[in-house]
Parts: C-alpha cells; structure tokens; sequence
C-alpha cells in the first residue's frame, strides 16, 4: 500500500537525520555531566536563552508546560540559597551514618561559583490539568525534568556546566522566592562556563558510588525476583 | 591564572561541539515528538539498544540508577497492557467534564501499533537512597524522567517515534508485571518506525491545547503573582 502523503515527508530532509547529527546527539548524551566545579567566568546571555529555549521544547504531559524558572540576580538571595543548601548538607550528612564522613568530603554544589543560578519549579494550579494526570498526578514532575535534561544536553553542546542540587527543604525556597502554597520547587540549577567537564560522574571519579550495568536494569514481559537490580 | 591541565582538556577535541554537532542536538530537541501513530514495522533490536543505552547514561541523583525497563513480547501482556490504558481513558474522559467528547476524538496512546512496547519503572528500595532525596523523595521520578527525555532525542535521531503513554492505575500494572510492592510503573513507552513525525506537538494540531511561549515561564528573584502563568 502506498502512502504518498507520507512517502512525501519520508524524502522531506528534515525528516532524517544524517549519520553526523545521529553521532552529535549520541556524543552530547554520553558526554554530559552534573557539575559542581565552574570558574566563574560570565554567562552569554544568548546562550543562557538558548539553554531555555530547549527546556521550552520538552514534552509535558497534556501540553501543561509545568516548568518556571526563576533566575536568581541578587546576591543576598543566592547566599541565602547557599544557607539552605549548607543546612540540608549538614542533616543529610546526619542520616546517611556511618557514609557521613564520605558524604562530606564530596563537592555536592557549585551555588556560589556559577555564573548562573535558576531554581525550576512546579507552578500551582496543577490540579486543573487532569489529561494523563488523574492517577500519575506526579507526571508534571516527569515533564519538567525532561526539560532540564534538555538543557543539560543543550548547556553541554554550549561548553557550558550545569548542575541540578536537590539538597534542599522545599518550603525554604518556597518562603524565600514567596512562591505560591501549591507551586514546588525542584532544582537548584548553577550554570556557568568550566574549566573542564568531569570525565565521569563525579560520585564514581570520588568512589562514592559504581555504575551498574544497563543489562541489570532490562526485565522481559514480568519482573524478575532475585534480579540483581531488585528483590522482595 | 594559568591552569595548564584544564587548559590541555580546553585543547581535547572532545571537550567542544562543532557548531554542526551543536546544530544537531537543538535540531533533535526540536524536532522530537509525543507519538501515537506508528506504522508497525519491526525496530532494528541495534536501534533498540541504542535507545535504551541512551537512557542508562542520564543523570541520577546520588548516581541510584533508578530505571528498570520490562520489554513486553508476550500478546496476551501487551492486550492486557491496552485493556489497563482503555479503562483508564474511559475514567478520564468522564473526569473531564465538558471536554470529554473532545478527549475522547483524540489518538492517546499506540500500545497496539507500536513494534515495541517497554514499561518503565522505579525499583524498590530506593528509600535506600538518601543522597539528594532526604527532603525531595520524588527525585528518583526525576532521574528516570531525564533517562526517558534521552530515549525520546535517540529515537528521533534514529528516525523512530516514541510515545510515553500515563493513562493507567499503576496498580494494575504492578498485579498484570508482578512488580515489588514498592517498586512503581511510571510509563508505557510505544515504540517503533512511524510513517512521519508530526510537525507539531499532536494537542497542538488537534487543537486541545496551545503553547504558551517561553516568556510566561521566567522570573527574576521571585514569583511574580497576576504573572499570566500563575496566581495566587
């Protein structure tokens, strides 16, 4: 049977993607990193934009678009972030027990060195989107990191760092941004130009943790007990 | 301040994108779609592997790796994976008030037509991970979220559509997948060769929804209430 709108747009050139592109992609994928360490030089603003604009490309659940991002210029309030993120440090290091000592040797934020500082967070009023939502209410959470994702894959073609830190009490930032009740903030994300991305993980390159194969990740029709990656 | 060791990585071609390889990565973040019409012709098992290659090189908080993915060969689990998404359609719909009759003309998912067809989930023991998720539980949501975005850019690349369905009781899931009580299905992934890529989001050209640009999203220091997206 043939389809000739179709077959149309299967010669369209856009369609495709040529064995140059295909291997750019798969390079920016395996070459992104979560940065802590940035030198601190200023931030093209164009290219700040452009690390936006591939958020803004992400898929979102029902076309809710749940991400909003709020740029942090002000000094006081960056340090402000930095205290927060400093007394999540110190309780999580409390709650991990006998990894405290290795926890704290780990650079886990780079707030103060980035050229750039966004906190993304869940707008309220999410409840009104129910399309895909109404038992997964958490897939605005799902949306709004494939929009980070796409701008650490964005900021990492730019030769720009970015890092997610997620060390914090939700209800601070709420307070110090006077972010409305149902909003959610996300991630604290520093951004900025580096002197070199990390080779791998930070956390591996520390010893802090091993990567697992994809292999332990992949089950077939049902979930396999005794896995390695999993068990009752 | 002349660092030579981060200035000999500054000189590795690996370091920087060309501005092709970068062209490449904003045209794949731009030109990937949500997709619900496939063509049913069998994926390349490379492809396949590429794909979920893709995913297991995201980022995770603490380095957990929280993606397991259960590829789905059997009919009878695929049939019944439909029959699980039907029912969840049908109580949407009815959740959706006056705009049911249009969510109902809408092509939602692609379970049947899809070559391939994965669950994607969060393991069980993952309380075992407090790094980045002491205050922020749902981080782990967030890691697989930025494992599936790559998955989605692979595929595009690849010339295969990918479609991320979330219209289910992830409790049926869990019984129909033998899941662990604590493990949690967080999408159906349909995937496989499409005939075309649609040019824009599908609820855009459905006319369900519309995009709202890139400027509503952004503040400066604080949320701004009366802001079009979002009020008090």
């Amino acid at each position: 049977m043939i389809k000739t709108v179709w077959n149309k747009k299967l010669m369209n050139e856009s369609y495709s993607f040529t064995e140059a592109e295909k291997r750019a992609v798969y390079k920016a994928i395996a070459q992104r990193r979560d940065m802590r360490h940035f030198n601190g030089r200023a931030l093209n603003a164009a290219i700040l934009q452009r690390i936006l604009s591939a958020a803004h490309r992400a898929p979102s659940v029902g076309l809710m678009q749940p991400w909003r991002f709020i740029r942090i210029t002000d000094y006081d309030i960056r340090r402000d972030l930095y205290a927060i993120v400093e007394k999540e440090r110190g309780l999580t290091a409390e709650a991990l027990g006998e990894q405290k000592a290795a926890f704290l040797k780990l650079k886990v934020e780079g707030v103060m060195q980035c050229s750039e500082l966004l906190v993304a967070a869940l707008p309220d009023k999410r409840d009104q989107h129910i399309f895909g939502r109404r038992t997964m209410p958490e897939m605005d959470l799902a949306s709004l990191s494939c929009a980070i994702q796409n701008m650490w894959l964005a900021a990492r073609v730019e030769g720009v760092g970015m890092g997610w830190v997620s060390l914090f009490d939700p209800e601070d930032i709420k307070v110090l941004l006077r972010m409305p009740k149902h909003s959610h903030p996300v991630a604290i994300l520093c951004i900025g130009p580096v002197d070199a991305f990390y080779e791998k993980p930070m956390l591996v390159s520390e010893g802090w943790a091993q990567e697992k194969p994809l292999a332990q990740m992949l089950f077939e029709n049902k979930w396999v007990y005794g896995h390695k990656s999993s068990d009752k």
